[in-house]
């Protein structure tokens, strides 16, 4: 018989909810507006609902736990930490909340992490015991699974190596310091890159040679790159090699299996994934020589926050501690 | 009743063994020369005699284990492959070998997370569930322990912080690659950033003026610092700026309670602590200020290594796996 998990995927605008089996299917889903509640409580109570209406008209009677990916979402607490893109403010605690409607385990933990563990469970890492998740979006997040668990620290939040510093004193990083790995190679890191490389460049003619900056996408350039334009493969290119490096420099901690790899910015693909591979095999110390690649996820991308979100359960399932 | 366990040490020149007693005392010591051996037979036969009498002249007749640090220390096959540092060469199955005379628990890992376990079980890490461990030597080494265990990753090699690449295209390191830690932390790249201050610095005046670069230690660059020579302070300052960044760095891996910090050019003391301090204040992620702190081995520097080996037992007896 088969068994199922809630996931939940918690972001500033939306909350997303999939009642998901336990072969990764997401057999329906619900969502609600986050930003419409600014007290916790209504805003439980209401995806509490949207979760009974889940199960019921799926005739589904009993759920392995809710799982959910939240940003600041702490594993150990089940809180949600001050996180600042949400309107309900403070430290909430979903775990406490959730068990006055339903007496079921509840997981939290932020989106990288649960995406992760998402590989994990339903993906491309089923069966490994080492692997680093890279996400890169807006920001450049991380889930690292050792010894088949996630990585959650001393203060539950491991893993962030969107906060390595790749480049002593380089750019200016929104977390106050400079040259994280996050600064070249989020979204906007990519953007950065190619406005940069565009005005070394006087004499470039290309699709995006007079878009403003703050029109630029980095789909935009991605398919910039796929036709050919010069300054957008270099953009890339410039990308690929740093990201290679940090994930060079990932290996040197965990010597994982293979290093994941998803979000908006990989869509483009080879323009980033090549050089991201050469420079990945350049800077990768000998001793690891072959025993680690880089991978696209294989979770589809509106299908891995709820699939992460409820492989979450698992964690508590498979737990050694 | 006190439990015993073996610790042995080997390096290139030399093999130390110890019977170490669960309190952390190593009770007596016997040492063989290791370059003296081309074969694996001949000096595991002596080693197991070594063994042997230090069981039998401190009266104990059963201990819990051997645990050997090695360079080139396998965990998961028990072997060593191909140190290049040792006369005998190829894939040493230490395991093996050490059952045909001994039946009981062999366990092999490389110095840093010899020296890591070592903290854990006898030293400053008690108790301690994440912490990291760096050995500054003739290179840079480190153990990294997640969830009370060592991390040996996919291929057993895990924990080779000395080779994150800190500055891309940077100084080149023996490994092959350039930027890596280990080329501006160890102790050569200690000699190193001295000889290249010196160089920049023509009316330099101190007691290492006229040295020959090739006559340089880690340690007359450390007392010249405690004497308050201007360019050897200004060498710790830069040492421990970028070895603050690769600590604050670390943390957004395993987010760790404590990183400790060991080996002969960490006994300089002040000179490099204090700019390390600074450094990795200042470079840590907002998320973990307060979570993490830097500290010093507490295992003495003549100890470290036995008793690190004799601790590598205990991951045995702690394996949840």
């Amino acid at each position: 018989m088969s068994s199922y998990a809630i996931g939940i995927d918690i972001g500033g605008t939306n909350t997303d909810m999939g009642l998901v089996r336990d072969d990764g299917t997401i057999i329906a889903r619900r969502n609600i507006a986050t930003n419409q509640y600014t007290q916790l409580h209504p805003y439980i109570e209401d995806m509490m609902s949207a979760i009974r209406s889940l199960m019921e008209d799926n005739h589904v009677e009993h759920i392995e736990g809710i799982g959910i990916g939240a940003p600041n979402g702490n594993f150990y607490t089940g809180c949600v930490d001050n996180a600042p893109n949400l309107t309900i403010k403070g430290v909430l605690d979903f775990q406490k909340e959730i068990h006055q409607y339903m007496d079921v385990p509840v997981v939290l933990s932020n989106d990288a992490n649960a995406a992760a563990y998402g590989e994990l469970v339903y993906g491309g890492a089923k069966g490994m015991r080492h692997f680093i998740m890279f996400t890169l979006g807006t920001g450049v997040g991380s889930g690292i699974v050792v010894d088949g668990r996630l990585v959650h620290g001393s203060t539950g939040g491991a893993g962030e190596l969107g906060h390595n510093i790749l480049i002593p004193e380089g750019r200016p990083c929104s977390c106050g310091r400079r040259g994280c790995l996050e600064t070249y190679t989020s979204a906007r890191g990519i953007i950065q890159t190619f406005c940069e490389l565009r005005a070394a460049t006087p004499d470039y003619k290309g699709s995006l040679a007079s878009v403003d900056e703050k029109e630029i996408t980095s789909k935009m350039i991605g398919d910039a790159a796929n036709a050919g334009d010069p300054i957008a493969l270099k953009t890339y290119e410039r990308t690929g090699y740093l990201l290679g490096i940090a994930m060079a420099n990932a290996v040197t901690f965990s010597a994982p299996e293979a290093i994941f790899l998803m979000g908006g910015p990989t869509r483009v693909g080879e323009p980033l994934l090549k050089p991201l591979r050469e420079s990945f095999r350049r800077h990768l110390l000998n001793i690891y020589e072959g025993s680690c690649d880089i991978r696209v996820s294989q979770l589809a991308s509106n299908e891995v926050a709820i699939l992460g979100a409820a492989a979450l359960i698992k964690t508590k399932t498979d737990s050694h501690d």
